[in-house]
């Protein structure tokens, strides 16, 4: 058979087509290859934007995603494998403490994480500002200590589903990330290339996510809950909320000392009630019953497996789980104008407060500082006097307070009666 | 004012938005610096085949993409200018009849020209089949022939609208060739930078056109007349039938053969028809009343002026118009396999069996072959006996009879009775 042309399939694509098993497999292939230009991917992304892609389309390019590069082979861990994945939000220290959690109730979790790029954090930024850690590990080491500690959480190699970082890279610059499809393929080609055998979603949905919407994360979650099941992969999604930061914490050491408390039995209510409610659908995906006391994941917080299992991960890939975190120069605080019950402190606008502080980056070669951030000291439910402290703004540069200040324009709304309350776990799509 | 960020751009025009006149003069002047990514205009063209663009935004796309060039003045030029464009058909040789028997009514006809690509063939191609004659002017030959002679066909120079040239490259290779604000703005940038005071469009509409439907070919009519007419060149359309191959000659040196017998007030009466119908369009755009005898384009081409002012066109640049047209080696025909009447002819089957045979080319830099062609010897409407003629091949190439045989299947249909009488001329658009 003759190769197919690029263009001919994107504009098949573009007229309303589907794409056989046989096209898609060239394409990505070709593609990573250098093959196919970027300009015919980008206007093929585009096309898929407004076109879509069949459930049997999105799981051709998914599996042709992981073609390009190697499966990892977890066959000789000892435990029942589950990783979780979360589509980011503000505040989400959520994975630095259901790793070793849910080790510490009998389930290896093998999970290869991202940094930051933007308003949301990413895991590996918030652990490398723990002195001596290292986000690299090789394959031989990922499998020993997922083996021995039952928790690793590190940077995924580059032989790990290659065409979707280049593809990710490209979408970025293209206007093309936010198609269903195609953020369903980038998530779910790693997470069933990386070997694990039941997956949990954590879909954020509200300002400070990638999905704002309820409907658009309800497709999102059942798009990735159908494509990692057909795959093999059992796989649950929660949708949880984030129109207000998860915690009080935000930015890169000061929500590794969040998680801490909440290791420590501690914590804010709603990162234990998500963190919980992840670590029993991850238990019971594994075959364990969460209710008995050895797999009860509140029964871990409280007792300190939790935070044993926490500190051997973290000694496990070099880190000192007992040096003092990195601070920051300079803080200063933003007080309640009036007084009322906050009612809002918007995700997004802290996010982008937290990121001009410094705590994210706008490009991926950008540094992050380890102790930039934000400390939400009043959460919306809570009551506030005139002048009272809300926020606390901390940055090693001065002159970028001005800018963090600016985001939260709009972001905090204080008035005479208190909110609704909010769960924090919207819905479950299995 | 900070620059706008492409992606930016992108997702504004994807998501439905409109962009202002800045952020359209920066991006295509970005894009022509190479400043803007080709990933990034591709995926923006792909967003406008789907969004479309407002009249407003045309506008200015139009005017960024000749600003990125040079605009002739052609004030020099003593006699009205009128241009006639063509959206490319098959056996479309009405430009070189059409230029010198309008020049030979009084009106001055600047027209720039392209090559063909594909099953249609190009105006150039078909002049270069003439021993000597060249494509190439500079802007002084180009105001001094248009002064004296009336009439040039030439090829565009590297600085009219050079954003076109990129893009349309680009769109050729990203299956967004087909949106009409990208087609329009394509035309009418190189167009209006042409210096034409006024514009007659040929759009075609059939199987052998670029524009299948009537529907898009009013649609694309009517943008483009709108386009010109707002930017000061006086513009109207006419719609033309291109099912059928125009006139009998599929070619380069057989169509200027027969131009020639249209220009010695003979030919096919459908080349005749199509051309008087926009000799007259351009003629009254000048000013001019082709109800009078010096103006009157059936009048000159029956009494030879036309000729003699294709002789000096042809002679202008290069040309012999005595010397023997090129022919080709080798030919074979193809007979009516029943008799009946021939009901369909079909312009695509015919246009691809030429290009086969070498009158065109499948990518730019490639040659084409002077000689090469179909005559279709039988018309629709015309009856035939078993075994008749119905079409000669001709090509330097004889392993290249197959493919154009192949071409041809299903495209040829003979029935018991006579097809309807069809106009070619189907509407005005003004």
């Amino acid at each position: 058979m003759a190769e197919p042309a690029a263009v001919d399939l994107i504009r098949a694509k573009r007229d309303g087509g589907t794409l056989s098993d046989a096209d898609i497999r060239w394409l990505i292939d070709a593609y990573t290859r250098g093959a196919v230009a970027d300009e015919q991917m980008s206007a093929m992304a585009m096309a898929i934007f407004f076109r879509g892609l069949s459930a049997a389309e999105l799981r051709t390019w998914t599996d042709a995603m992981i073609d390009t590069g190697q499966r990892l082979d977890l066959s000789a861990v000892p435990a029942p494998t589950v990783d979780k994945h979360s589509t980011g939000g503000v505040g989400d220290k959520v994975s630095l403490i259901l790793a070793p959690l849910v080790a510490a109730c009998g389930v290896a979790v093998p999970q290869l994480s991202g940094r930051g790029l933007g308003h949301t954090g990413g895991t590996l930024d918030k652990l490398e500002a723990i002195p001596g850690w290292r986000a690299g590990l090789s394959g031989r080491e990922f499998v020993h200590l997922l083996s021995t500690v039952g928790a690793v959480i590190c940077a995924a190699g580059d032989d790990l589903a290659p065409a979707d970082r280049k593809l990710y890279a490209l979408r970025d610059v293209t206007g093309t990330v936010e198609s269903i499809p195609l953020i369903a393929s980038s998530i779910m080609s790693k997470k069933i290339a990386e070997g694990t055998s039941a997956l949990v979603l954590d879909v954020k949905v509200g300002s400070g996510a990638f999905m704002r919407e309820i409907g658009a994360a309800r497709e999102l979650a059942a798009t990735m809950v159908r494509l990692g099941t057909e795959s093999g992969v059992r796989t649950v999604a929660l949708l949880t909320a984030m129109d207000v930061p998860l915690g009080r914490a935000v930015g890169n050491a000061v929500e590794v000392d969040e998680a801490v408390q909440v290791l420590r039995g501690g914590g804010p209510g709603d990162v234990v009630e998500v963190t919980l409610a992840l670590a029993r659908e991850m238990l019971a995906l594994a075959g364990l019953d969460p209710s008995q006391t050895a797999h009860d994941p509140a029964r871990a917080l409280a007792d300190g497996r939790a935070l044993a299992t926490y500190r051997a991960m973290i000694a496990g890939q070099g880190g000192d789980p007992d040096a003092p975190l990195p601070g920051a120069a300079h803080s200063r605080v933003v007080t309640a104008p009036v007084a009322g019950w906050l009612r809002r402190l918007d995700a997004l606008a802290v996010g982008v407060a937290g990121w001009r502080l410094g705590a994210g980056r706008a490009r991926k070669e950008d540094p992050v500082s380890a102790g930039a951030g934000v400390i939400c000291l009043v959460k919306p439910g809570e009551r506030v006097e005139l002048g009272q402290p809300l926020l606390e703004l901390r940055t090693d540069e001065p002159d970028r307070f001005g800018k963090a200040i600016d985001a939260l324009e709009g972001g905090i709304e204080i008035g005479p009666q208190a909110p609704p309350a909010r769960p924090a776990v919207l819905e479950r799509i299995a």
